[in-house]
């Protein structure tokens, strides 16, 4: 479940070991690319949380909406 | 410069844009696979934040600090 708090869309993931969730921050990044819209991720052994807000309007937007909902697909 | 605090060494690497941050981490994914030694990475538009610890001796180590050369040496 994301939560908006402090102006952002956030959402921790749960992975067994690193290297899982490094293949998904990988996804993310390729996700992102795409459409120009860059979260921040915080990459721990087996975790993975996304920040994602809308720096030049100061919140969270419904391009970030998109995107949340575009990560939980992958 | 890597700075000690709250029992961990930290460093801030910064770069043009969201891919080279993320080849960055990469590059510091396998190499600490290598070692199974895993620090917390934040991945930023334009920056990676490195933290590392050894948690099972609730801070900084030896371990900690070559893990910090290497990944100067990437």
């Amino acid at each position: 479940m994301w939560k908006e708090e402090n102006n952002q869309l956030t959402k921790q993931f749960d992975f067994p070991d690193f290297q899982a969730a490094l293949v998904f921050v990988n996804r993310i990044g390729k996700l992102t690319e795409e459409v120009n819209h860059h979260p921040d991720i915080q990459l721990g052994y087996g975790s993975v949380t996304v920040r994602l807000t809308t720096h030049d309007k100061g919140g969270v937007t419904d391009k970030d909406r998109t995107m949340a909902e575009a990560i939980d697909r992958l």
